[in-house]
């Protein structure tokens, strides 16, 4: 592409662009209308990027997005001590959080273990979930973690290492996705959803 | 959607969600990507958007974006001085600049006339397109502007305007695009580059 009239535009959009998600095109949309708006929506993202680079910090119990030493979750007397949704990352709480189905603790590991990558159990936070069975009053430990090779490599080791505590350990429902097509589900799924498939239960009237 | 369990979070994510073109989903996307990257690319974003906020003018003598006094074009001794083309936006200039086909200077309108929109000619950069042309040895006007009504009549106001000066007035080709296909042309480009038609060049070799 050609060279910018000017220099300070070019070296926004340069620096925009290394976004996710957004080419060079998008990038000077973006900073054309960040020019037009540089009294009322610039200043707000400014502010918004530097929050994000100085105030957020990750909470001492669950490592999960936090404003202060603990999240707000972790804070909240309202959510079962007794359960901790064990997860992979912050996005899978958001993802969680979003369905409204879950009101116990999470603890997010920061990745899972995947030799391929040099990411081995040292590398997570495993021992402060250990810690946290020993101290805390937990009764299950949820594993809300992809199914996929290293999701069920992570799975696995942790199930072993809780073996000893007095725990329910248990993984989230695999199968066939709601409002998804017979059909057009993988084999592995639609195969191990027959092998674990849960009875009916009627209520009265039906 | 859920409560954030940062607010730091919660607010960038709403100021970034204001950006054109990107949602909730991508705001979620790019906040947690700066988090992430808060060393590297989070700094950079913060040095660029402030150079938009505090460094970016438009030119005194084209109105494109500058950096000083006068854009690069303008400083441009290489440039014709005797073509101007006259556009609506920088993101015009841009995009000619990118065909790399055309090398005289430029003016920008900041605009067109549209009554609907209450734009009039009182609105636009045209006074100071009428003291260059006084000023300066311009020999021709290219009109690029695009073919839409207000286009068109901003462009029939500003040739009457320039009538009495002794001045080339052009317009940019119009028919159908390069790799467009005839049958998927409109009516009214289709006909009209028919009325317009050019002559074929055969090279002597042909």
């Amino acid at each position: 592409m050609a060279q910018n009239s000017s220099q300070h535009l070019e070296k926004a959009i340069r620096a925009i662009s290394q976004l996710p998600g957004i080419g060079r095109k998008s990038a000077l949309r973006i900073a054309l209308f960040l020019l037009k708006n540089k009294h009322t929506t610039l200043p707000e993202i400014l502010e918004g990027l530097q929050g994000i680079q100085l105030h957020i910090r990750h909470c001492k119990t669950c490592h999960n997005l936090s404003d202060g030493e603990l999240c707000s979750i972790c804070l909240d007397r309202s959510r079962q001590p007794s359960t901790i949704c064990v997860v992979e990352s912050e996005r899978d709480v958001m993802a969680i959080e979003d369905t409204g189905q879950y009101h116990g603790r999470y603890h997010i590991l920061g990745g899972i273990i995947s030799p391929i990558d040099g990411v081995g159990p040292q590398d997570l936070h495993i021992q402060s979930l250990v810690d946290r069975i020993a101290q805390e009053e937990v009764k299950e430990l949820i594993m809300a973690i992809s199914p996929t090779i290293e999701g069920e490599t992570t799975i696995f080791y942790l199930t072993k290492l809780f073996k000893p505590f007095d725990l329910r350990i248990s993984v989230i429902a695999r199968g066939v996705a709601f409002g998804g097509e017979l059909e057009y589900a993988d084999g592995l799924t639609l195969g191990r959803s027959i092998v674990a498939r849960t009875n009916i239960e009627l209520t009265e009237n039906a």
